[in-house]
């Protein structure tokens, strides 16, 4: 692949970004690119001296999208950009995260190299889900990392049946339900005790939220098949559930409801420098060198 | 202590409550006792033939109240009646509850036994907190299992600072934070990991729900103690934190609002056939005689 | 597929199975079908009259093999036969196990069943693997559920460097490590906190028990590669590592031997009968229809 | 408490301890303390300047026991002075660990502080128990961190029954059982999923290691009762079960035989300087200040 034009996009709420965003541009435009600043960050950075482009147009124009910013603005930029195909990559100018690779200050070295052919692509899938009721579709959304079915306040309790394919498979009593990708894996689901998925699986994962079955655990799944979420209770009265897809929510369901998830049919493709080690971001991220257990004198 | 008034109190919306409430005032009645119906179940139930009184005029003359019904209804009975130190004792017509152990096929025989003396008293510990704004109440109360902090929805991260006597003790950012009594490690808190602590303990327990830190864990506090927990952030802007106190909630918290908890000065008597045993209730409540795990060959 | 011949395997140290293994023999026969007994299980229960074989002879001429006994006489079969691509069918005349889905008394129906061509065939994958010292093999062996690496007694720390294709994951301190199949995260890994996968993933995964990393969680990762495992430190001086391939076990490891493991190249069919489901297995092994957790007064 | 005669304790293995150990006995010497190095630290680092005295002897002379190691040393010095009521004070030239709580550098420091009387006391309960054969006794120890039952190797399944005062807990089938003191809580236990008890927490806490029954937990009981473990089955016929107090092992363990555990009558008392924190510890060895997962872009 080789890139010729290049999209940039900054996280939005980000003030002192028009610095970064402009030297980037810059030098991708002396190397020879054609550059598209986001409107919405051309907005936010008052950035005039470049060309600037919608989503759509993006995807319809750019090779690649450089994402500045945190896992969020790369959650919602492969949301946008899914469809089309563009890849993207992540720079971050803060902590590093999961699926932002690159620090801001090894950005200009890493994309030379990427213009050179130096790069690793990697497909990532993605959840696509629709709410139902009475057969009729009342919200759909996608998702990178995750789609959570649960209640509002502490009353969270929802029961949900869970069927795959139109086979039973359990009744889910929780806080909430995370039907997760492996990119999902090291999200929200990591912190309610599910396990780490290579992003390279063909799998989806289930992880409920406090499961008031003390047996149950966290499910990995094929992901060539339909789940099929039914919301048959909901704790208190007053209140509905929500569904949430990465971070579009969907807050009016009620008993009845029928959540379908499914792999998208679009992935995203993330670029990465040469070398790029999924394990080496865990290893960083989840700090996996400490043991602080006292190893008797052995430490 | 000998048993003179017995106050009957019925699940709220309970319907068919009133062919065992009113053949428990009659069989008290029988054996000498004075009954005193609580006015809600009075009303629900249609019982008019007995007396009849608040919880307040319960609280001020009853020396027991049986009530009827499920966990629930025993932790608002509770809540209601510990100022006033009446002991509670727990029928079930349903499932047997973790605190409401007699089967409503057995209360005859059991109150009989209760009549002459053969019991056992066991004290439960409370807990009390207050909601402070800028140093003022909002709101206050009580609760036996638990009091639970969390947020509204997916977005349902909320961040809090904890300190024990003053005494920081870490950041919390996670779905919401437990804090329980040794009766409450039986209730959600079991769902959110946490151990389970006798009820004799004088301790406070601990327990974040989906925590963001994944080397958190529960921690047991002794309950001498005060914790202040300061809501530092919320996951997003638009919507509040929650207090619950059992099932009261109170859900506007903002940022820099803080909770107290402490162990309350009021505890609850439970009265107990002879013999009971916690452990027994473990066992048959949580299933632990279940080994499903194949034993190789030899199960 | 139609089977001809049919051998029967029972469980070694059962007394009693002479009735069973005579009764389905003879059915068998009946049916037009050959018979081999299996020819410890002939010893076993001085069957005589039906021809007998060894599991080499089995492998060479049977079409199907029916198992008498439980998950782990099921996982001896499987490994005996899998690189004869014989299939197995579980008949279990105690509890149900993962693997062993047909009760005793429904086997007569069952076969006949099968034997008119309604059954479900299930891949089931394995692992192979060998422990390397100075590079040469001490010792290899196959598993359906799991390879575990641990240390004996209390002092049951090991350290490992656990390495995928060659790069780098993460070192491990703990009681030991479970590298498991599809097929064993029902099986030890469930009770080290491990997930559950769905039989048909390609995946293999990874569930330390008691690690002393914190943060460290079950991994669940393709099962196109090789692991390898660097035994770097043991807990005390005294007492060598151990590595099971499900019931198999080399004892003597030492610092520094290598352990190699990845998928088989064998499999191992399971039949089923038609209407098979895995989840209703779960369901009634995890006893998911529990909800042990009192939900107010909502149960 | 004023402390005029000081031990200085060692951990065994280390060399290079020579300078440390004679430093801080000059010092003390200097600031008139008598000192007493301890028989094996003396002879491992051949230190003859000074007067040298057995456990007994420190037992019985000295105010104080400086412990140069790592929580491993603290353990073993605790446990031989426990009978003779010696506060230690840990001082760890490694990392620091969870009861070793002052840096070699800042020991000068914080001892001269301790001869001016700024200290804090704290009190660690100790558990005793004895292994039995037909109401003999074969072992008997004392452990500050935990008691552990379990079995050598991977076969490593042990089935215990568990009675509190002669009444019946539960059956646990595990890889084993731990039985901690808090100040065990933050040890063994920890890896082992179990919470975090504060130290001053009148408690014990049983957690077991990978149990088979899915819904069993860490369970924490007050500590003025016995608990008796019996050992009902061992995983296979060959190998025996093994019983750990702290570091000392008894690994001739038949089914059978019973284990009694309970509060020893003598505590362990630790020196800290003036404002040391529980909660500091917890948070600096176990970075509870970490939140690696990706607070979408809040982070």
């Amino acid at each position: 692949m080789h890139f010729q034009t290049i999209a940039i996009i900054g996280r939005y709420q980000d003030s002192g970004l028009d610095t970064p965003v402009r030297a980037l541009a810059r030098m991708l435009t002396q190397a020879g690119c054609k550059v598209l600043i986001e409107s919405d960050t051309a907005k936010n950075t008052s950035i005039h001296e470049f060309p600037v482009g919608t989503y759509a147009q993006i995807g319809q124009q750019a090779d690649l999208a450089l994402v500045l910013g945190g896992d969020g603005t790369m959650l919602g930029a492969a949301r946008e950009l899914a469809h089309a195909h563009v890849p993207l990559i992540g720079i971050n100018h803060g902590r590093l995260g999961f699926i932002t690779d690159i620090p801001i200050n090894d950005a200009n070295q890493a994309l030379y190299s990427l213009l050179d052919g130096h790069y690793e692509i990697e497909e990532r899938s993605m959840l696509e889900g629709r709410v139902l009721r009475n057969g009729e579709t009342l919200f759909a959304g996608s998702a990178l990392n995750d789609v959570v079915i649960n209640r509002a306040g502490r009353g969270g309790m929802i029961e949900l049946r869970v069927e795959l394919n139109d086979i039973f498979m359990y009744r889910q009593r929780a806080d909430g339900l995370i039907i997760s990708t492996p990119t999902g894996s090291t999200a929200y689901s990591l912190a309610a005790n599910g396990p780490i998925l290579h992003p390279s699986l063909n799998a989806i994962l289930l992880v409920p939220v406090a499961p008031q079955t003390l047996s149950q655990r966290p499910i990995v799944l094929p992901d060539n098949g339909t789940l099929k979420l039914t919301i048959t209770t909901l704790g208190r009265v007053e209140s509905g559930g929500s569904v949430h897809f990465d971070m579009q929510a969907w807050s009016d369901c009620q008993p009845g409801d029928v959540i379908e998830v499914r792999r998208s049919s679009n992935s995203v493709r993330f670029i990465h420098p040469k070398g790029y080690s999924f394990f080496s971001t865990l290893r960083s991220k989840l700090d996996w060198n400490r043991m602080p257990l006292p190893q008797e004198d052995n430490e």
